[in-house]
């Protein structure tokens, strides 16, 4: 309940699109069927997603303003703990919100957020859709995508990037595009990767191995029953 | 897609509050997992519900922001259908949205919504929550709340009033206390009710079996199967 009120303040304020307010409902909902918990594929994706983000040269971690609001502590602990930089990227960009979202990430500790001086497009995405940063998400060959949009993550993976989204939906088309797709609530996904890259980051062989083991589609399906076990509990 | 701009322009016009666009994002993700369509058991809910309205002393439809909204035109048909009252009833009450949204309903030809006067009070819910009319929801026997929250419609059966929910959460706590629990998209449940009044009112027997049919548990236990059907076909 604080989580949401803290996300209507934030519409309130500018720093998310009303819009936002309408896919955090979604999320809300499939977090409820899944049980308001990381189920065990959750963690096997995150898993793969941080073990992709500190094998990459450049990582980068994709921030919206639904993303600052909830989380953004736990955004500037992951890209510690992957040496990964930090984009402000919006699907629905004004200026003022960039600027508004750079400072909340400012304020949880993150001084050096891209995003203010976009300076390259994402090929197949409509202006400003498209807008990003040369050596942030242009030129990344990781990036994480916590929340995003449909078109943007087809259009990122179409760049031959490796995407990990986060999304509760795994039907989404976000979760359908991504090379890995993590169907977990914003906040528990980023505090369990950065518990799991410093677990990682000893140990090159699970690294490989937690990349090599994870299987989208195996992945999803769990996901699914997990809906299904779970609803069937709820009717019970 | 349209759906959601018009709304998002209504909460930008102060006419649904912020919360109503999170809460329409929970409905949305209900909505997809059961296919956006009225599956057989909602249409069973929504038969018994039409023929509670039609055989009430004094029916009674509670609209709210996401309601007028959404479906202004399909409350004045099943209305008019039912010879129900119309009063404008709101979780996030302002005078100045009670006034917006009767001025939505009167644009779609509805002269006589209650609720800018309220002189009466739901017992056990907080001021200005429980502010209702007296010859509207408070002295009905029969009141259609869709897109409710939980309190008010548990604090509505206490009153020993018959309650029919649309709401797309079968687990949700509104759909849980009330005595018809309509699982269904708000605009294709009012639609069909007001098909479903001109089927029934020609026919008191089906009136009555409509009304004994209706099993509850065993229409929510339904539906789950049919979400866990649908989520079954998703993965495959």
């Amino acid at each position: 309940m604080i989580v949401r009120e803290r996300l209507v303040q934030a519409a309130r304020e500018g720093v998310v699109a009303w819009e936002g307010l309408v896919a955090h409902g979604r999320g809300e909902a499939f977090d409820y069927i899944l049980g308001e918990r990381s189920v065990p594929e959750a963690l096997e994706a995150e898993r793969a997603g941080t073990a992709h983000l500190l094998t990459a040269r450049r990582p980068v971690i994709s921030v919206n303003g639904n993303v600052a609001v909830l989380a953004a502590p736990e955004v500037k602990q992951l890209a510690e703990a992957t040496e990964a930089a930090v984009e402000v990227n919006l699907f629905h960009r004004t200026e003022e919100r960039v600027g508004k979202i750079i400072h909340l990430l400012h304020d949880a500790g993150l001084d050096s957020a891209l995003g203010a001086d976009p300076d390259a497009s994402i090929p197949g995405l409509d202006h400003p859709r498209a807008l990003c940063v040369k050596e942030g998400i242009y030129d990344a060959d990781v990036v994480l995508v916590p929340l995003e949009d449909g078109d943007r993550a087809e259009a990122l993976v179409k760049m031959g990037k490796v995407v990990i989204s986060v999304d509760l939906n795994p039907l989404s088309r976000t979760s359908r595009a991504a090379t890995v797709a993590i169907v977990d609530d914003v906040t528990r996904a980023l505090q369990n990767m950065t518990r799991l890259a410093a677990e990682l980051a000893q140990n090159i062989d699970a690294i490989a191995m937690a990349k090599q083991e994870y299987q989208k589609e195996s992945n999803l399906a769990g996901i699914m029953r997990a809906i299904r076990d779970n609803l069937g509990r709820g009717s019970g």
